[in-house]
């Protein structure tokens, strides 16, 4: 009989949500040595992997799981993360922003408090183009909600071209191609070692000096003093940032207070129970019948 | 030959892009007394209106064409106003104010002034409920970009249910059952004797205290000081307005500064020529064809 440990904030809420699956002949279990499938933070999971005896399936409740896909740690089992449930959210977030800019939202409640009515055109979304770097699941869904504003999509990936909402795609030498003429970069790229500074001055300049940035990914693809440069000599319209290298991002970290840069605090998509228990319900049904599992993680690539 | 006069600010955009598109026998002339079909902006018209000897056709530039259809006017000509391509732009206005609102933009904002990592969640449309307080080419608009954020859609008409993106439709009497248990109220509805005042203390009593109202419509259907009111009660989360009973808003008015009201400035959908010169073409060519019109106004109904 299968025995689930859940390695997770949320535990009691992923327990009760997993009982009411009635899933066929799944136990709980608490002791991480009688464990064969983990449900869990990516952390708090590699803690654990020591006192781990025979896991089989590791189900993390992120999308992305730098933690376990370390050189260091072992691989003897099957990694599955989150895919599939962030998109809606990190649509809302990157296209809350673009239109947050584009509205002029900040100018009008200025106006509003200086009781003077402004008749200064908004920008609009309608027949931009987007350039999103990296398309996976996430990419592919704000491909979407790009097409339903009706953007033009451009999309940079290693090789896959997986989305039919991407207009055009770019690969390998063509980034910075990918980067002209661009109105919004966005990149929900992974944490890897071919992503570490790709947002670096060559692709910065290459962008328009009205385009926006956002980088829903990783903190670790932004090259962070070309960035700041940018948006000094303003190169750059303006940057929404919700990841850092570091985080939480250091108190004396310039990026606080640079003009025209808005960051948040890794919020964009929070991982949801209700979410992340759909997709274990869906491969706990593959897993007790023997089948590949959905959302398999690749340990070399990192994704 | 049919003879048109351009009675519009952006006249000469107008004539470009028209004879760009080399339409069949027109004339472009500058003598109100001769022209048989007009295009401009609704007040321009009806300053006009004495001037014309044989209107044939008149198409507006807005979709509000309250000053062609009140009863002291002529009528004795073919009204077309402009349809169909406001819906995008306020999708933006409207679903980039309730993202403003959900991903709590003002508080990161100042979380960032005070370098504060706040890990506060922010809210989300999906899963929410919209209502829309008429539902013609706007609010069947406004259904879709809903519907791709994942919200149940509510709809409020006279009569008509032609949107198949409204889940549920209410008329008459249900306006009250209609308001209930929802989290956005969004008004776009035209200025006619009917909408006067129906947002009033009833409406907005229905609602959850939770729930934000957004009027992209006309500034008479709201009660004004009932507005005022749950909003300085906390019984509405948050109003944001576009339009308002007396335009530019006087600079004494309590909106000014009412806590959690948005205002903008009647700006949620600008006429832009290259959208209007489509909806003429298409229409000119019916015209000459001496078939019926597109878009065409109903004097009574005002809309």
């Amino acid at each position: 009989m299968p025995k689930l440990i859940l390695l997770s904030h949320d535990k009691d809420e992923y327990q009760q949500l997993i009982e009411a699956a009635n899933l066929p002949d799944l136990e709980f279990v608490t002791d991480p040595s009688q464990a064969d499938i983990v449900i869990g933070e990516p952390k708090a999971i590699r803690d654990a992997l020591p006192l781990l005896s025979q896991p089989k399936w590791i189900q993390a409740i992120y999308a992305g799981v730098e933690p376990l896909v370390h050189p260091a740690q072992r691989r003897d089992y099957v990694l599955t993360n989150a895919r599939g449930v962030f998109g809606e959210l990190m649509s809302e977030y990157v296209f809350g922003y673009l239109l947050f800019l584009e509205k002029k939202i900040l100018e009008r409640i200025q106006a509003q408090e200086a009781r003077e009515w402004q008749r200064s055109e908004s920008g609009m979304l309608r027949g931009k183009t987007i350039g999103l770097l990296g398309v996976g699941s996430i990419g592919a869904h704000l491909a979407r909600t790009a097409k339903h504003f009706g953007l033009n999509v451009k999309g940079f990936t290693r090789g896959s071209e997986t989305s039919p909402q991407v207009d055009q795609y770019y690969h390998g030498d063509d980034l910075l191609k990918f980067a002209e003429g661009l109105d919004y970069l966005v990149s929900v790229l992974p944490r890897t070692k071919e992503t570490n500074k790709i947002i670096d001055a060559a692709l910065l300049s290459a962008l328009p000096s009205h385009a926006v940035f956002v980088n829903v990914g990783r903190g670790n693809s932004v090259d962070e003093s070309a960035l700041l440069e940018a948006l000094n000599q303003g190169n750059l319209a303006a940057a929404v940032l919700d990841v850092f290298d570091k985080e939480p991002l250091p108190v004396d970290h310039a990026f606080w207070n640079t003009p025209n840069l808005y960051i948040t605090f890794h919020t964009s998509a929070i991982s949801y129970p209700e979410d992340i228990t759909k997709l274990f319900v869906e491969n706990y049904r593959l897993y007790i019948e023997g089948k590949p599992l959905k959302y398999v993680v690749d340990f070399e690539k990192g994704y």
